[in-house]
């Protein structure tokens, strides 16, 4: 029964997991011998339980009454907001894909995913707390000293801390070897070496909150050298430990500066953070007291074990808002009462989702939704099967395929779930432009999504400049033959062919696009031609994704399924249709510019951009 | 010089005016002969001058307090708004385009769209309250009587008195044949037929406000029969004038039910009203005085006039949006510094309108936002060779032209917009997220839109519908041989071919398409496909325009131009490449599905949607 407070259809879940995705097979690895199938839908159903009572009915609160600074210079978070981050967490979910002997239940990534997933549909500000604690305790218990651990990632796994990622400045946002927070070697104790940090931070989310007592911040900052001057460039930065409380009960010297006041995601704080400012005198004198996490230099690789997970999420918490955004339209377009077919005149009107606009706007909206929660879920998949496969090959050519689609697992969501939640923005008419409907406040929330954890901009030059052109095309082969098997199989369907056939039409002009990028005298025209090659690239993913799972449904049709699980399948095949004939013609667009070698961006001056 | 308020670049707007639209010539006819270039430059300057320092200041003060509901049911809006709205008032600036026997200034339309685009520039809210009045007042000085005119325009016409229009109610939006309100005829006085009205109307703006203390309502309404029965469908409307204060200055019997409370386009109310529920007894007894305009049942033909001028200045306010918008982006984009140009290391971070993917998404903007002005301004030069061209041929193929564009004008910019806003957004980083900064106001107050004045959906099917299959394809005949002229003029210049080609291609493209729809049997592959035909034929007409104004650009360059010159009309070159590039590609991609023939949404049912 779909409700305003449905935040997911199980069947389709249960379809993506278990059909598509084969969790059974992965339960059968040493790893994940407590689990069985009872146990994971025990955890997911727990999700549900709490995102569609705890967390979705109070959405709208959440955005009208922003986070705000009390007169001791403390977050104050909604209250509603509060009660479900600490349901969430005295749950056992921050817990869940950790170690057993980190007190972590041991669940594989694709169960962790799904189950911030489904609290991220009831609202992706609340879910986000875990978001960044799981992200900051799976850094400090892989990158940290087990005194670090036990300290400092222990208590976040078990839902009693929470975690941060300190990164931008106000001067360094995509720029991070500007940064200029600096790192004074204090001393060596029982957690590793001290250091005393000062420095201003921006667009930290959550990096004050009266949820939990201790914060635990991770931050990056340089080490100055004899002469006090910081190194130049992103290899003089390394990652520190900084806690709001330490662990002797003194409060560090971390003190928020003030809050972002965002167009969306109002339910957790955004704060500008000031470290060593004074604000404390922690061990008796200022500068804000942290550990380091590793080697001297080593931070932001560090950092981008931490980044690459998180990026995961954001397109996870995209996807969700896209299908959080579909599951209100269909709901809306199967109520509201608008016009009559074609050619009837008088009688009573029809539910608008009689109308083929609607239904246009509909199928896009599924495809959209269900195909990014596809991507990030296969991408989560894969990351199980980098750190538990059986044989060495699984495991790298996974890790290859996870670092190739990590830029478009971030984007493509982030971006198409924005044209998603437009659509459904139209499906409700005037009534979605109202604060009375929640469609608006979903297309606010997401709008964040393309710029945090790198812009699109900086994903697609990591995933042509990095992920393409100096991995050599070796992961993209990966991909490759995996794309080709399916559309094989796919041609000899005949439900199936056109859509295989539009498949592979993308997929040559992709095999085209990247040849050209291939070429080193390609570099100034791969800068300019990242984005839309992203874009290209992400369309051509999730339609084989599409393609791979109408497979599936295919073949559970000619099984002569019941009624349901009839409507179930052939809306998939539907979907996957749509994308083939209405998404898949857009590559070609995309990569329009690419094949024609335009140089149109470089030519062009400021003067001419606003010329009096 | 550019700052934070600058709404328009004059240069560029004398560029569209004089240069392009050729409004010299225009001037000559009789109509206008009190007019030249001199009162022209002053009625822009003055509309400048209150969109740059009345306007754009209080923007976000007009977003952060919206209108509410004092305790005797009156609307209050912002005085800020409430000051600027009453300047453009008195300034006579709503008078600009009516007969100077009306009071007005009798000035092109083409002079009235950018004078009211220039105060949307500021605030696309404030300058509304001046979009309905006009609109309303043209309907009733075109359709109403000689008293009518006198008591209900003229006022409107010296900026006095507001107007709005009230078609919507709460179960008729898109479907007006639906509608409710019920006029029942009283008297015969000297303003014409009374009627008394009762009903509920839906997403008015401006219905009730503190600026003036009286607001003309243009009503629709249906005539009983003698059994009480409202006639069915939409031939039984009629359009009634409606006074919120009567002649004799006793209050008609409106009431303002609630305001709706919107994601943006803050600045104006929005209200639910009720009409004729007894909250006051005008001459004695309950029920909302109106007076016929016009003949019974002629009230959506009537509306259809203000609706298509509404609509126009819709796609204005859009248009303005996107160039507010784009000169945010210019700025942020030359003052921020962050990273370094490819290649270096070290030294000073660069302003980053220096890379590549910024430039790539501010030229999107121009594209957009240059390009959206030019289809409304040349829009309104068709409305003036359809109402003052001295042949009679002109004056004819002028309104084809136009009632064909009409959906594109109102549509093409509204949607574009919002992909514009959305890039200026990302050039803005985190900080375009926050409040700080206006482009996520400007994103907000958009969306409304491709909602208002008929959505996309309903646009799309006006163009398909009644402007290309219901026409005969004759209006479309009249487009294609302009655009042809254009494309065989440019394409003798090197500069241009490349360009001319690519329209050429894009246009190829929409005949075969429209070929297709003018097929009978194509009606369901017409509805299905109506809506990416509409953006596939702005795409095409936008083209044109830029190639249109490029020719014009590359004729100035060929005469050795001064700096500034040869800088503002290689950047138009440069944005009308970028245009063809990456812009007119999405044609084909737009057409495809209409091409394969696809059924996907007759198919789909609503169980498959959503099945469990």
């Amino acid at each position: 029964m779909l409700t305003a407070t449905t935040v997911i259809n199980r069947r389709d879940l249960d379809f993506l997991l278990q059909d598509w995705l084969d969790l059974g097979a992965l339960l059968k690895r040493p790893r994940f011998l407590a689990h069985d199938m009872e146990t994971i839908v025990t955890t997911l159903d727990l999700a549900e339980k709490i995102a569609e009572n705890e967390i979705a009915p109070y959405l709208r609160a959440s955005d009208t009454d922003e986070p705000f600074l009390d007169s001791d210079g403390r977050v104050v978070v909604h209250p509603d907001v509060k009660r479900a981050v600490r349901l969430i967490a005295e749950s056992g979910l921050f817990g869940s894909v950790f170690d057993a002997e980190l007190g972590g239940a041991q669940l594989p990534n694709v169960v962790h995913f799904a189950t911030m997933g489904i609290l991220m549909s009831g609202g992706v500000a609340a879910a986000s707390f875990m978001l960044l604690t799981v992200a900051n305790a799976r850094l400090i218990s892989t990158c940290g000293n087990r005194a670090q651990i036990e300290s400092f990632a222990l208590s976040s796994i078990a839902g009693e801390t929470m975690g941060t990622m300190c990164m931008s400045e106000p001067d360094a946002g995509s720029s991070l070897g500007d940064i200029k927070t600096r790192a004074v070697v204090e001393a060596d104790d029982e957690l590793g070496r001290r250091f005393r940090l000062r420095g201003a931070k921006m667009w930290i989310s959550a990096a004050d909150h009266d949820i939990t007592d201790n914060i635990i911040h991770l931050v990056l900052a340089k080490t100055p050298d004899r002469d006090g001057r910081l190194p130049e460039g992103t290899g003089g930065i390394s990652l520190f430990i900084v806690p709001s409380v330490l662990p002797n009960g003194e409060r560090n010297d971390v003190a928020i500066a003030g809050l972002n006041h965002k167009l969306g995601y109002r339910g957790i704080p955004n704060c500008a953070v000031n470290f060593g400012e004074g604000a404390h005198r922690p061990l008796g004198s200022d500068g804000a007291i942290g550990w380091l996490v590793g080697e001297i230099g080593q931070g932001l690789p560090q950092m981008f074990q931490m980044m690459n997970e998180a990026r995961v999420s954001v397109g996870l918490g995209a996807a969700m808002l896209a299908y959080r955004g579909y599951l209100l339209s269909v709901l809306y377009a199967s109520e509201r009462k608008q016009g009559r077919r074609p050619g009837v005149r008088g009688g009573p009107p029809v539910a608008i989702v009689e109308h083929t606009d609607v239904k246009r706007m509909l199928l896009a909206q599924k495809a959209y939704a269900e195909g990014g929660l596809a991507l990030v879920l296969y991408s989560a998949r894969l990351l199980d099967d980098e750190l538990t496969a059986e044989d060495e090959a699984t495991r790298k050519s996974s890790a290859a395929l996870l670092a190739l689609l990590t830029p478009i697992t971030k984007s493509w969501p982030s971006e198409m779930t924005q044209s998603s939640l437009d659509l459904a923005i139209q499906i409700h008419g005037g009534a979605g432009y109202t604060r009375d409907f929640q469609v608006e406040q979903l297309y606010r929330d997401n709008r964040l999504n393309p710029i945090h954890e790198g812009t699109t901009g900086i994903q697609a030059n990591d995933l042509v400049g990095r992920k393409i052109r100096r991995d050599g095309g070796a992961s993209f082969r990966i991909l490759r033959l995996r794309v080709q098997s399916t559309i094989e199989e796919a041609i000899r369907h005949e439900r199936l062919q056109a859509d295989a056939r539009s498949l592979e039409a993308a997929w040559k002009s992709l095999d085209q696009a990247v040849e050209l990028l291939m070429l080193e005298e390609a570099e100034t025209l791969a800068t300019a031609n990242a984005t839309p090659f992203l874009f290209a690239f992400g369309h051509a993913v999730v339609g084989w994704l599409w393609l791979d799972m109408a497979l599936l449904c295919n073949r559970r049709l000619t099984a002569s399924p019941g009624d349901g699980e009839l409507a179930f399948y052939s809306g998939k095949l539907q979907a996957c249709r749509y994308f083939a004939e209405y998404e898949l013609p857009r590559v070609n667009a995309w990569l329009a510019p690419l094949f024609a070698r335009t140089a149109i961006f470089d030519e062009t001056t400021v003067a001419q951009l606003f010329a009096t």
